[in-house]
């Protein structure tokens, strides 16, 4: 089998047929499929089920001694002491330097950015400072751009490369004033699956943004989401920021959403301790406290890091072979066409398919019609706007394996019918 | 006994000897005792144990059938139906204007203002509407007094009668189009355990302020928290605003704080279907949902309004006598001297002590040598400062009856004391 863009005209044309006719039969099974989002399937919420009996009201009855008695009340703002000493280990960072909070990050996230708006990151509240803006290395994750682009911040797109963003273009990016923070997402990013460097980690606590008051957002998401038996080394941020002294810089996340259940697990953030210090000052007047029980529930199921570093075999088991099947059918149907790259990655929910130039939208649409629901073409680009249109996040987590191999079937069908379509010059997006 | 202030100097001293004696005695003890906070006492969370039972693993196993299989996972941003339906019941609204949260409604409150900073209610962001106001019925609410000087918003004091808010005074200062909106504890007012008249609640939403874009909390944070078996009654506010078509004058909130377990209950919002809707554009980019598994403990747990309403009689059953036995004390001890008034409340969690004139701080000081603390004086006033240094709030929920008793007794004494030294032309505070 040769290059699709190697093949004649005729050529082209009876390879497009016959793909029409796979296509229509496809299309005639009335398929519902989603590979839209990084969503765990129902397989990976029943490992979590104990959860669910981690505490009952007979923890309250034994000891009246227990101070995880007082957790049914107000109180312990940041999060209870355990809950704490967990991901403070996890993380590698002080527990004075941990807040722990709800049930999402992303909400942490939000809350932050609206806190430097309204009352700044260290200078100026950011509403003061007229336009401001925002790297966004791309690919990336389409609710943190679009946080930023709520509050009218501008997102500037800087190149994911196979190390992390691309530091070249940041370090020129950053001589610019308004240019006031980066989302990160460090290991197994999304959705390409890259974890950073020590190099890039390097780079990155290094900088010295023109702005005093620049904040990374470091959403490490996926730091313990091994799609194999090795972890990726991702560097200590905080390590790295100590070197330099640039502490203040970087704001980092995680949670338990794809650990125990999304929705219901608990959110984490880690900082400096002067921007713990300002991160209190409004949480003390945003709310009493987060849900302790819960933060007390996740500390009886998981125990320690080591519980919930085997716990996570657990979803390995379930997702690694998804994975699988999803590159497996990428290699067999579109391997030797020359017509997509695809990401092969050791952890995360994603894999980044790239399709030929000028055709992810209308794979998206050809798929849609078909029955299988992709994350929307652009959704991982600043604005929804993918310039090459050619990148398509796939999320095979919530699909069983056999719906995934369908929807994946069909995918490829797809990707070579709109390349044919393309290298026949028709338009049809 | 006569009223204190026609005592000579003579007597004042001899009594102020007495209660010297009796105080350092009490100071003896090295009591350390807290009447500061509303916060439920530990025989009142166990009663609510049993929601740690409320679900189990076994309900994720017996039928896959079950809708609440999908609560593990992520989705329903505004929270689950059944949760919404026993709510919307409860505050007299379409299921449709209720949002579910997390498990905090002071949270709620913040994220409201906040989005009305940055984004608006409706017309421009407040942050650019130069410095903006907000009426504060007081004593009030410390806590929502906190929200607003956080941002910079101008804290405007307005007598709390026994109707509810000086609503004369409110119609005068809502004609300065800087003022944007008025807090509310509409039922058992924290600290006076007022209920808002029918008048009151019908002139609230008759109201046409200056400013198109002012918002009232509506903070129903005591909606069915009675002291005895009937329940003062508090008239739908959402039926009063529909009458003058102000329906999105007001947003409401209420929670389980003080129902299930403080920190870890469900906060609910209702709202007209434009302020819904401009909340779910906020919240969409804030979160990708809140705890509905908390959510559906909690319905599990109490089913309808008929179960949430026949558990708040186990809480009264506890409060009741707590503030029963401070009254009486008051009664007793403070009765006749004519040196300070309190509330008899029907429901809600504080007792509203006025002291002589000048002595409030002089009282807290007292108490607190003594081993008892009370809530910062000021604290029920904007920025802290009660022109009368006279309002106490007493919060009877926390401590065993026992230590309730000895407390108060203190504070009785201190009250005396403090009476004399003002009366005595002695200048402690």
């Amino acid at each position: 089998m040769a290059e699709l863009k190697t093949y004649s005209k005729e050529k082209l044309l009876d390879l497009k047929a016959a793909l029409q006719e796979e296509y229509d039969a496809f299309k005639a099974q009335g398929l519902k499929l989603d590979m839209s989002r990084g969503k765990p399937g129902s397989d990976q919420l029943a490992v979590s089920n104990g959860l669910l009996d981690a505490i009952t009201s007979r923890d309250w009855e034994d000891d009246a001694s227990n101070h995880s008695l007082e957790y049914r009340n107000y109180g312990l703002l940041t999060g209870i002491i355990e809950c704490k000493e967990i991901f403070a280990k996890l993380l590698k960072v002080p527990v004075s330097n941990v807040i722990i909070c709800g049930n999402s990050s992303l909400n942490m996230m939000f809350d932050y950015i609206t806190q430097c708006m309204l009352t700044g990151s260290g200078a100026e509240p950011w509403k003061d400072q007229g336009e401001i803006k925002f790297l966004c290395p791309c690919p990336g994750y389409d609710r943190h751009f679009a946080i930023a682009e709520y509050y009218g911040i501008k997102l500037i797109p800087v190149d994911m490369t196979d190390t992390g963003p691309d530091m070249d273009a940041v370090e020129e990016l950053i001589k610019d004033e308004k240019v006031k923070g980066m989302f990160c997402v460090p290991k197994y990013s999304n959705p390409t699956g890259v974890t950073y460097t020590s190099e890039t980690v390097d780079r990155i606590a290094a900088m010295t943004p023109a702005a005093k008051d620049f904040r990374i957002i470091w959403d490490n998401a996926y730091i313990i989401h091994d799609l194999t038996d090795e972890t990726e080394k991702l560097d200590n941020i905080f390590d790295a920021l100590k070197k330099y002294g640039h502490e203040d810089m970087v704001i980092e996340f995680t949670s338990t959403s794809k650990i125990s259940f999304p929705g219901s697990g608990v959110a984490v953030l880690a900082a400096s301790d002067r921007n713990i210090q300002m991160i209190i000052d409004r949480m003390s007047v945003q709310t009493i406290g987060y849900d302790k029980l819960n933060q007390f529930r996740h500390v009886k199921f998981y125990r320690d890091v080591k519980g919930i570093k085997s716990h996570m075999k657990l979803h390995k088991n379930i997702l690694a072979p998804k994975f699988k099947a999803v590159i497996n059918e990428f290699e067999t149907q579109l391997g030797k066409y020359g017509v997509a790259t695809w990401t092969k990655p050791k952890g995360g929910y994603f894999i980044s398919l790239d399709v030929m130039e000028g055709t992810a939208k209308r794979v998206y649409q050809l798929c849609k019609e078909g029955g299988v629901t992709l994350t929307t073409v652009g959704a991982t680009f600043p604005y929804g706007f993918d310039p090459k249109d050619k990148n398509i996040r796939i999320a095979p987590s919530y699909p069983p394996v056999d719906e995934l191999l369908t929807a994946t079937k069909l995918l490829c069908i797809c990707v070579k019918l709109a390349a044919c379509e393309k290298l026949l010059g028709e338009n049809n997006c």
